[in-house]
């Protein structure tokens, strides 16, 4: 069975490329080619975008209904900053002053409501199961009764998240942290102060403001806040321009990206390739503009090294001595139901899992999730018994 | 112009099909792919794959002459053994003993004779213009006028080597090691023992025979080696099945991936991401198999990170400095003419190179090059002007 094959409703293409301003055959193409997909189950009505398309980004969403059409945007990607003097200068050179705030590691939702009801999407395009339940507890429906129009860009942090678990943010279970608002369709964010006043009118939580910076101050500001960041294992920043006309950057601390690729070669075959050759260079650009002695040079490579050969190192030992390395995470539902959703959810997505028991926990439950890293595990497992690279 | 176009002779398709065992089709598809690609200049009558397909790898070069062929097979790749004792368990389980002969860091050639002259074809199945005329100097035609089936695979090494150039090897100038010898066509290797004969014979240069092992005693054998070779910067060993029966297996000092890593991140967005992944991991497995401390692995640790860092911090701070990183070999020529049809061969390549002006060495000449790593410097300085990742 194809992942996404559903019966019943079917885009109405001729009206969909009409509202989209795209060619026809330019959408048939999308379908064909599966760069198009129709959702599942009660999402049927949602078309995925799994490719960029001239003004569509990846992960856009249409949602079809009584013939009409709703495109909820793609998350659009944020640009890195390596050098934070330059990129400051350059990147926000129309504007005074720029904003600073958070970046947390979690797991990234856009949040609307479709038929009256509040979904999360992911940044493929999917409507996550989990986290829809989980945000019923966090955003009021007054929000979209009363802006229907908007889409709430947030992370989803704490130890109860089945993609990225992470403590560090003295975070119970769950939580979400908005850090974005945007118009539906047009894509157009609100301005930042105008957002975090919202999320003080209805109460839903948001990411840290660290403050207003002019430019010439903000390098070095960004610099004493990533090294206190750092210490504490937070992942680093988003510098803003206020208005939000110009698009932000990002910008990480060097214990964040050691933290990734600690976690990342754990499991060495599945995803150790994908994040190495980036957050080496952040290391490298970090080390210059920070105009590091070769003490500091030092520590920073000892780092690097041990954040790459320690997990691995244990992983191989593990498996030889006839362990599985597996990530485990969890998640807390109210419903029941939401673990089947999430357990199929997962499955086509052509993840490999194990779900163990619901434990009740007061009037919810913990489910115990094993992802299986099978190529790291086979993979290892076949150097053992002798095999070649 | 597409770097392989030439004129003049062309490839009978049927004939060349019919003498490869393969469907006409098949053959035409490959030049219209263009993945069997005729050379240019004094070689049109030679036709590289640059591809694998059934039985013919890629590096393989068909000859026609006279509407007669011959088939240069492309060089076997050789698999690695990440953990000694267990591959070579299972590797070489049908053979009581192995050979250990060392793996050096140069450029690796097929030797050949056409039309009664000997060329050096490249592992993509090029003829390199520089090492033909250099490999002159190191083989008698004789060798090849009593056995013409014979095709030398060998390492060009030395610091005139203007592809990996290396000073570890006391070798002066430039000099082939040979480490293998096959038959024209199938590919079938001599055994060790009677290449190792014939070198002698025809008095020239092959690389070290560090002994034959039981299979049981090898795995601690070619550790010691390996720590020996490591000590001295060389790269590694090839482990062999006495007869050639079965295919060779390599394996590495630590110290060799770590100088690679080095020469990668000096230019780290040419190179760097394609040298990464690999080389961790066989510090990984490395590590695990020599049971080594968490001193032990520290030590390991530093290394890599240096290696990786260092250089390409240097990078950065010299192109932020004006400068621009370029990788700088030499060659040493008998004839100018050599040094033309280089320069044309590393272009036709894509290629980006400065010649220096011929300096007269004795009876020879010293020709400089500089190899423009063009995406580490554009790359570089994008960032130094604040552009983003």
């Amino acid at each position: 069975m194809r992942p996404d094959d559903v019966d019943g409703i079917q885009l109405d293409v001729r009206a969909a490329a009409d509202y989209l301003d795209l060619p026809v055959s330019k959408l048939q193409k999308l379908l064909q080619k599966r760069e198009l997909l129709q959702l599942w189950g009660d999402h049927q009505h949602l078309f995925r975008f799994d490719t960029s398309i001239s003004h569509i980004d990846s992960g856009s969403v249409l949602q079809q209904k009584n013939g009409c059409f709703e495109l909820i945007r793609g998350f659009p990607k944020i640009q890195r900053a390596m050098l934070l003097k330059p990129a400051i200068e350059a990147h926000f050179s129309d504007v005074e002053t720029v904003c600073v705030e958070e970046k947390m590691n979690g797991f990234n939702v856009r949040i609307v409501t479709v038929d009256g009801k509040i979904i999360a999407i992911t940044r493929g395009g999917y409507v996550c199961p989990y986290s829809t339940e989980r945000v019923q507890k966090f955003l009021d429906i007054d929000l979209f009764e009363e802006h229907p129009e908007l889409v709430l860009h947030g992370e989803m942090v704490g130890p109860d998240n089945p993609y990225i678990p992470k403590k560090i943010y003295n975070v119970e279970s769950l939580e979400l942290f908005v850090f974005d608002i945007r118009h539906k369709h047009s894509g157009i964010p609100l301005p930042l102060h105008e957002r975090r006043q919202l999320a003080k009118e209805y109460g839903f939580t948001q990411v840290r403001l660290f403050g207003e910076f002019s430019k010439e101050e903000a390098p070095l500001k960004i610099r004493e806040i990533i090294r206190e960041l750092g210490k504490i294992e937070h992942e680093g920043v988003i510098i803003k321009d206020p208005m939000m006309e110009i698009a932000p950057l990002k910008y990480t601390c060097s214990q964040s990206n050691c933290a990734d690729l600690k976690h990342a070669f754990k499991f060495y075959n599945d995803v150790g390739r994908d994040y190495l050759f980036s957050r080496v260079v952040r290391e490298g650009f970090q080390a210059v503009e920070w105009k590091e002695t070769s003490d500091d040079i030092d520590k920073r490579c000892l780092q690097l090294g041990r954040s790459i050969l320690y997990p691995m190192i244990d992983s191989i030992n593990d498996i030889g001595n006839g362990s599985r390395v597996a990530d485990e995470v969890q998640m807390r539902v109210s419903s029941l139901e939401t673990v089947s959703k999430f357990k199929e959810y997962l499955r086509r997505q052509g993840m490999e899992t194990i779900f163990s028991e619901p434990e009740v926990a007061g009037d919810e439950f913990i489910v115990k999730i094993r992802k299986l890293n099978k190529s790291t595990n086979d993979k290892t497992l076949s150097m053992w018994k002798g095999e070649t690279w």
